[in-house]
């Protein structure tokens, strides 16, 4: 696939980056919220996996690239003012977030507290290997 | 309500924003991404409809004041890093973006283009009035 026409006309901000809203594309379930500059929107185009740029690493992120757990896109979306991304995924693993639990949104509110929502669904010391 | 403990663990960046998706209670249609800085936050659990900060107009936006197309909040969650919110909500009037559409992201990838996916569930012209 080719750079695509439209991608100058992502508003990338003032550090080039978009947000990018993850979702399964089976369910629904909102998975992670993550960050794209324009190299790891066109690897995404290109490959039809979930890359993102790590702010904390600095540098490019294909998720799964160590746990294994990618994400084979099935549709992009932009928003309407061109700077969000919506991914629709399939989740391979069953979970997004490197704590293990399927959504990075397990918490909740609850009255004035919080409240962790639902279970686990790996060991995130069995799949992300020691260094 | 009080303004809860966590409240300070949410970690704003360095403009004191947040993402914040939207998400239809209902269906799991993701309406679309905002920012909420301290301010909005509190608003927000208070009065449990969604108040944004608006990055263009630089000031609080409750979201439906012009168009009295409130979204009336459901479920809040923090993702794991504490720096984005998810909210489930009942968006008043059916669509939450300002061209009609029910969703911000009703523009699709598709081959090396882009469609618009859907039909404006309302008329703009009709629903924010002239100033």
């Amino acid at each position: 696939m080719n750079i695509p026409f439209w991608i100058d006309t992502v508003r990338f901000d003032e550090k080039g980056l978009v947000t990018a809203v993850v979702q399964d594309a089976g369910d629904g379930t909102v998975l992670m919220v993550a960050h794209m500059n324009r190299e790891a929107l066109v690897e995404t185009l290109q490959t039809r996996r979930g890359v993102y740029w790590s702010r904390s690493r600095n540098r490019l992120w294909r998720k799964g690239e160590e746990s294994g757990n990618v994400q084979e896109v099935v549709d992009i979306f932009l928003d309407c003012d061109l700077d969000s991304v919506l991914l629709k995924v399939r989740q391979v693993g069953g979970a997004a977030c490197h704590t293990g639990h399927r959504s990075c949104f397990f918490t909740a509110v609850a009255g004035e507290g919080l409240e962790v929502r639902g279970k686990p669904v790996f060991d995130p010391a069995k799949v992300y290997k020691k260094k």
